[in-house]
């Protein structure tokens, strides 16, 4: 099954990929290895704001990392590179905290399952989850990705 | 030498190798390079909780950062590729700090400092030491690494 | 050109190469690909210091940045690498920053800007911009970066 196949399986619809905010590229490729740039959470094309502590549940928070790995499925897709993925090799999850809230794991997992949910044991990954003050347009969380692509 | 034999030598023995706590997996080896999960200080089976700046101290912050080194030493032996490694290639060192703690690099030598105890001049490795505001489960250090694996 | 000549061209003077403020090493290479550890926005030898939202305004963070990424290419050439640069893979972006300044994007463009000027197209990188609390000597901005090298 190709992952166009899958994503339409699981109903996913990926949002238009959004251009980086700043002067970078959404994704390098060099050796095999997609390096994809941090990605913001846009639902309904909105950055989904605030911070995990203080406004943002579990939930929301959760549904946020989501979003962020739709963007970085929808980079991929842009680049014509779906299709090629072999492993997701790393997730960077940055999430915007109170200093009281611990629960970053939980949080990122909204992006982590997707990548299984698509990619299957291939979309397991390597992972680093911290808490951040704050983050790019007041969104809520931020994640970036290395991923291994077919030769 | 062997490292298993160095690891004697120093008197060191290797924690139990971490869980998750969450949706992703401890290491992925992709083209000869491991990509380790941000890791979490846990001596004697409890993570050394708490910020550095408010109630833990520049040593107790080493100690953590050294432990989150072990876990990473952990993970490579629960894989089977302690004695495979040829370059740590880069820490990534993550502190809980108030926001007027600055000696992230002193707690993170924690980690850097056992790399070379251990691998010697292949231990030496490229870092980044950045301060956040909390950590998954209140952990007071994560660190995470990249290392190149023999053929 | 070369990028000696480039930088001439620029009238850019590239700072001495910082020496590592703890226990680890400026760059690591490996397979091709060179690893910068997080580098200090030093100017006229001084760490610019301080956070973006309280007393260090977007100019001055820019700017810091922009430092940030002289002390990446020194880096570069203190190894000898400068010429041999292929691509600037990927660069990352911590901004010190109180818990309502959202322009880390527009701070750490003052590094990704720079990495275009010297390099033009294989300048152009991927990206992650965070806020963070505090960061070593207190500096406002911290930047590490994935280099590949020709072979």
């Amino acid at each position: 099954m190709s992952i166009a196949e899958r994503l339409e399986e699981l109903k996913i619809v990926l949002p238009e990929a959004a251009a980086p905010v700043a002067s970078y590229k959404p994704l390098v490729v060099h050796a095999g290895v997609a390096y994809i740039s941090g990605q913001l959470p846009f639902v309904a094309g909105k950055v989904v704001t605030g911070k995990l502590g203080a406004g943002v549940d579990l939930e929301k928070g959760r549904e946020a990392a989501r979003a962020c790995g739709l963007m970085i499925l929808a980079q991929l897709s842009d680049a014509d590179l779906l299709e090629k993925v072999e492993r997701v090799v790393k997730l960077g999850g940055f999430v915007a905290s109170t200093t009281d809230f611990t629960q970053q794991p939980q949080v990122v997992n909204g992006a982590s399952d997707l990548m299984y949910e698509v990619f299957g044991d291939c979309g397991r990954h390597a992972r680093a989850a911290v808490g951040v003050p704050v983050l790019p347009l007041d969104a809520a969380v931020e994640v970036d990705a290395i991923i291994a692509l077919k030769a």
